[in-house]
């Protein structure tokens, strides 16, 4: 029974989380997440109570994403640098194809329309980006002028704009060329021993040849 | 006739912005406007057609408030990169501080539920910061590695994430703090002969002891 009601809420929360990307917290009614996942509204009802407690339960599971791809990510053989810029690509494409990603995303954006809190998408991000360089400071990665708390913040900052603007601009679709471009910017500052497109490349990460800004 | 018709449409643009700022678009309606505005609904339908239009006139007047205050920064005794500084201050505060541009940027972030088409309000600034940065790379002020036009976009995209940071988390009341740190990371970055702190102090910018992120 316990499994038979958690694949029915994982299923609720999929069918929500692609009407809530596509069409917006305003736009998605319990009756067409009901059409969409083959349920009754009564059953939605009966699991989450109402449409904020559904949409808060999308942002949950978007948040949910995250603690294994760090984990993952950090016990990969790497830098501490290499391991922060991995992470954001890896968060990028998230962002651009994981469809509970965009949806939280979405919903987050459109929070004030929603009557219940949702959990801010940045404390964690800066803790776990600060921890990240702190690690760079030990290895004698970071330049020596930036206090590794500070950085954290201002790259928190600029991932999310950058995400921000990706989204507004291109519908993600030039995400990972953006992020490539970003940390250009960012490795400059950050590197003890600038090197910005060798541990690009040394994590994987590519350029396509053009972007339209 | 033509200088009355300015003046009711300048106080309607006002009176809308309060409201969509503290509200929200689907927050606020005609007759709200109305009531602030000491106009009547009719007023309000003759001058701006509906309430999309209200808005997009709100997000006009916000983009409005930029070219002004470039020229006058541009025009002041500085170098280019500190120019880009003291500018970055004076959008920062009149996202705090004008209702105009706070609502402009509300409305730009509820764009998806207003049915009108909105300027994108990137381009704008990635063209004048890569213009600046341009200035810098001629004054030898700029580091040798990057391009002025990728560093713009990051720039760019990292102002705009602090600012909705800052706006989440507290309402922008330490939007000047954050932007001084982030100057912290990028001037490290961006600089020929990094002096972060000391081109902040020229500009005027000054730091509180403490900031909780």
């Amino acid at each position: 029974m316990q499994g038979r009601a958690e694949t029915t809420r994982r299923c609720l929360v999929e069918a929500a989380a692609r009407l809530f990307d596509e069409h917006g917290y305003a736009g998605t009614s319990i009756s067409d997440i009901s059409a969409l996942s083959g349920r009754t509204s009564g059953a939605i009802y009966f699991h989450f109570g109402n449409k904020e407690q559904l949409a808060l339960s999308v942002v949950e599971a978007h948040f949910a994403t995250w603690p294994e791809m760090i984990a993952r990510v950090r016990g990969s053989y790497a830098s501490a640098l290499e391991k922060l810029v991995k992470l954001s690509f890896e968060v990028a494409r998230a962002f651009r194809d994981d469809v509970v990603v965009r949806a939280g995303s979405r919903l987050w954006t459109e929070r004030r329309a929603i009557d219940t809190p949702l959990p801010a998408p940045f404390l964690g991000w800066i803790d776990t980006v600060g921890s990240l360089l702190g690690e760079a400071r030990a290895q004698g990665e970071l330049a020596g002028g930036l206090a590794p708390e500070t950085a954290a913040v201002g790259v928190v900052y600029a991932f999310f704009g950058m995400h921000t603007v990706s989204d507004a601009l291109d519908g993600r679709d030039q995400i990972e060329d953006r992020l490539y471009d970003l940390w250009l910017l960012l490795l400059a500052g950050l590197q003890a021993r600038p090197d910005a497109t060798a541990l690009l490349a040394r994590v994987g990460a590519v350029r396509a040849p053009c972007l339209v800004p």
